[in-house]
C-alpha cells in the first residue's frame, strides 16, 4: 500500500490578496501564482513545510465557486493527496467501486496529473488525487 | 523566520466511522484515536505524509460542533501549523497586531500545546498553532 502524502489543501477566498497577506503574515511563503483559465481559477500556493494551502479566486462572478463560497472569508475546497502513480490509484480506487468524477487524469496546475473521487463517494469532501510531473532526465 | 509546517487540518464529521473508513480506503493510515474530554469531542488521526488529517465528532448533540456542521457529512473545522517555540509564535504574532483566542497556549491532543488564532484575524477561517511535546531527554 502506498503511504498517501498530503499534497495541498485548497480554499476558495473572497479576497485574494488579503488571504495571501495572511498567511505571508503568519510565516508561510508564497510558493506560486498561476491562472488555470480550465478550471476559472486564479491560484497562490503558500508553502506548508512538504504541503501547500492553496487559496483559490474565481475568475468570473458567475463561478460555481463564488456561491460555494456564499458570504463567507474562505471556505475549504478541497483536500488533495498525492501518489507516484495516478492510474494505480484510480485503478486500485474502481476496483474498490470508489465513483470518480474523472475516469482519468487530467492537466491540473503546474503540469500536476489530477483526477477527483465524486463526493457521493467520499460524504460530500471533496478529494483530489494528483501525480506531480517527472522532472526531466 | 521560522518555516511553518502544515501539522493537520481538522474536519468536524457527521459519522467518525464512515469517515475513518473512507481515508483508510484511500490509504491512509490511523495514527491516534483520543477523546479530548476539554474541547467535546473524539478525534481520529490519519496519517497523510508528515501531516494528519483529523476528523472530529462531537461528543454531545448540543456542541457548537453540531451546529457548526449542519446538514453537511463534513466540514473543515482548522488548520493547524506547528512551531518549535509556541510562546515565540505568540509574541511574535501579538507584536504584528494579530488578535488571539488563547493569549496562552493550553493542552491540546497528545501532549501538544496549542493555541487558537482569533477569527477576525485570519479572515473566518480557524488557525491553530501546535507546539508538539519534547521528547523524553
Amino acid at each position: 500500500m502506498h503511504e498517501p502524502h498530503l499534497d495541498h489543501i485548497a480554499l476558495v477566498v473572497a479576497d485574494l490578496e488579503r488571504s495571501a497577506a495572511l498567511y505571508a503574515s503568519l510565516g508561510f511563503e508564497q510558493r506560486y501564482r498561476e491562472t488555470v483559465a480550465d478550471q476559472g481559477v486564479e491560484i497562490v500556493g503558500m508553502r506548508a513545510g512538504d504541503s501547500t494551502i492553496e487559496l483559490l479566486r474565481p475568475l468570473s462572478a458567475d463561478s460555481p465557486l463564488v456561491r460555494f463560497l456564499g458570504d463567507k472569508e474562505s471556505r475549504l475546497h478541497h483536500i488533495a493527496y498525492r501518489v507516484a502513480d495516478i492510474d494505480a490509484e484510480l485503478s486500485r480506487l474502481r476496483s474498490h467501486g470508489v465513483r470518480l468524477i474523472d475516469e482519468r487524469p487530467r492537466r491540473g496546475a503546474h503540469g500536476n496529473l489530477i483526477a477527483f473521487i465524486h463526493p457521493s463517494a467520499t460524504g460530500d469532501a471533496l478529494i483530489e488525487i494528483c501525480q506531480p510531473p517527472t522532472p526531466a532526465a
